[in-house]
């Protein structure tokens, strides 16, 4: 993409009305536009980053069986009322249509994939299945002054279990967890999200959240340095100071947003909705559930929030919006034009600075967009390229080897 | 894909409330499921082949310049009063949220896309700009009785154009005819779409819809089969039967369904927003804008009324859920088994019926499944595979030949 023709535009100002740094960046950097408050468009760059973090989403969650399906986002008011939760769930929206009828926007949709999977489960030959989505969701939420990590709507990737029994589940619940860990990895988190204990429902004595360690984080969780897991506020005061694995009291307070939550629902959706399988012996069963939610937005704006300072973005290189940021200075771009065109051929993905501006006003705005590699082709070392890390690490590079270089040290 | 793996199952019974046929084969063969009228969720097989029919779309609009964002569904009253549709726009879904605030779900993007855009609009020298989505719309629809050709919510992508001067806007307005003309041909509507001339608006005499004939179409076009245009019911009882490109008054005709429309906006909406830009002069001045909708889940819907049968489906290679579909017949899968690993490897995209179920079923189910190329392995002719395309041509090819034979005679 040659940074000329990118309809948006960076901006030095902070933007009014934001509070959170990921707004902020995001916001300044032309990745997002606020509709209102708790809402907002992705533009091009943004809209890439968002996308390439839901794919890595799914393409673990498709690692671990999911099967990918899109829920409507409308619903009738009937299915949450079925499950106590049309009074109960208090940030839904709620509006009427034609001839009076009552919606809600979906918030979260065991209401949804409950009955729906009913519908292909006769017998016990029929499960498991897992089935997830990735889908904007709707939240009435009293205060949405965090940018992209608390919004009225965010994406959301959400996954269904459905087994015969418990000890199925658990099975499950444990590779959803192990496959969590990868996507957090991918998404440059690793290392600093924690599985953290929650407390549980009726049919689980915990719930997990995935944690992520931050000083700007809202929540905040205890660290147990040994097993390397936290436990949140809530549990903390239910069940007091204590590691639920290994019992130590010496835990570490930590602020933290949380990125991902896992959750044993056992059957209080599938008693809700009658939702049963004939076993070996031709007896009626309830379904077994659980449900495994990851917001991309939110991760999104977590990564800006942890890794980003005032006028500096940094993405990983699996999330980047491009890979490479190739950047002109010479009045002769003839060079530069080459190499991207050369780069475009090879698939590596490019945002070219092809503009008429000053060195100063092309590196801050490299900064603020933050792709983790940018190729600088200038006068100062002719014949060579100036490849400049996120690190501040520099390498000059024979302009000639420059394809070959960026595919080997760098595109996986 | 393993069949025996896939969650959902196809379905010999018409499913209740439904009359439209795209919605009853959609529903047999596990594409789509009823949430409520109007309102469906995609299942696996069913969002395959919207996401394939999205990325043609996606291909043939970033070919024209098109930069993708994704734009918020929920909206704020505000800006509807600006352009004077919060009551005039009878099929806007209104509600409410914290302290009282009114929210617009967006049914179509023009008061979003306006005052964002202009963010980013100084000088002609950042004019024109192409922005578009691909997303769902939300609208208050009376009457939802055809399946996916009407739903109260859709998939739409909706792109905007914004130029300096009118020349601009009709030239690129040509551009985005051939662009839609692609896309149909891609979709397998070649031939059957035609440009349809449409009531203008203050700013062109004409707005233009792509209408694909077929006997199901709820819109009656007269075609001048002449010039290869139609113009549609409104227009001729304003201007008379006659053809707006020729004169002709010998007009046919026929029943349609609109895929797409296009719109030259003018200043319609930036005048509503005080979107300029400051010309050569510095004098500053209205931009001119242009909209092109092209609704996916409609077309998935049209091409299932247009080319499908009692039980039957017929997609066309470029968006059928898989390329292939491997049927085993055999009670050794060993054949088949290794086939399917093969073609995976290959990156063709296979669904294996590698079910324990009779020669009838399988077909049956492949047939409503509507997968064009079929792939039969069986006892009957050792050591070849019967190929069976959608118009019943059938071809004998040895096994271990069949990658190969696939790869060129058919994939792409």
């Amino acid at each position: 993409m040659r940074q000329s023709q990118l309809f948006t535009k960076t901006s030095r100002e902070a933007p009014k009305g934001e509070v959170s740094l990921n707004a902020k960046l995001l916001i300044r950097g032309g990745f997002i536009d606020k509709t209102m408050a708790g809402v907002y468009s992705y533009l091009p760059l943004g809209l890439r980053v968002l996308d390439k973090i839901k794919n890595i989403v799914r393409e673990e969650i498709n690692a671990i069986g999911g099967q990918e399906i899109l829920m409507s986002a409308m619903t009738p008011k009937s299915i949450w009322e079925k499950t106590n939760r049309y009074d109960n769930f208090d940030a839904l929206f709620k509006f009427k249509g034609i001839g009076d009828k009552d919606y809600v926007l979906g918030a979260t949709h065991e209401e949804v994939v409950t009955p729906l999977v009913k519908k292909f489960v006769n017998s016990y030959k029929d499960l498991p299945i897992y089935v997830y989505q990735i889908q904007d969701k709707y939240r009435n939420e009293a205060r949405a002054k965090s940018g992209l990590l608390r919004g009225r709507e965010f994406s959301m990737k959400d996954l269904y279990s459905f087994h015969t029994n418990q000890e199925d589940l658990d099975e499950y619940y444990e590779k959803a967890k192990e496959a969590y860990f990868k996507i957090f990895e991918r998404l440059g988190l690793g290392g600093i999200t924690y599985l953290t204990f929650a407390t549980g429902g009726v049919f689980s004595k915990y719930s997990h959240e995935f944690q992520t360690t931050t000083e700007n984080g809202e929540d905040t969780i205890y660290l147990c340095e040994k097993c390397k897991v936290g436990l949140n506020k809530e549990l903390l005061e239910t069940e007091g100071k204590k590691c639920p694995q290994c019992g130590n009291e010496d835990l570490v307070e930590k602020n933290a947003i949380e990125v991902g939550n896992i959750f044993k629902l056992g059957t209080k959706f599938t008693q809700a909705f009658e939702s049963v399988y004939a076993d070996k012996d031709g007896k009626q069963q309830e379904i077994v559930m659980g449900c495994y939610g990851l917001g991309p937005s939110r991760v999104m704006g977590s990564i800006v929030e942890i890794f980003g300072e005032e006028n500096k973005i940094v993405w990983s290189k699996e999330i980047a919006p491009y890979q490479v940021h190739l950047i002109n200075l010479s009045k002769d771009s003839s060079v530069s034009d080459k190499q991207y065109e050369l780069l475009n051929k090879s698939y590596i993905e490019v945002l070219y600075d092809d503009r008429d501006e000053s060195v100063g006003v092309k590196f801050k705005d490299a900064d603020l967009i933050g792709i983790p590699m940018q190729v600088v082709i200038g006068d100062k070392n002719p014949g060579k390229a100036e490849v400049r890390f996120e690190n501040n690490e520099v390498e000059l590079i024979e302009i000639d080897k420059l394809e070959k270089y960026i595919k080997e040290k760098y595109v996986r």
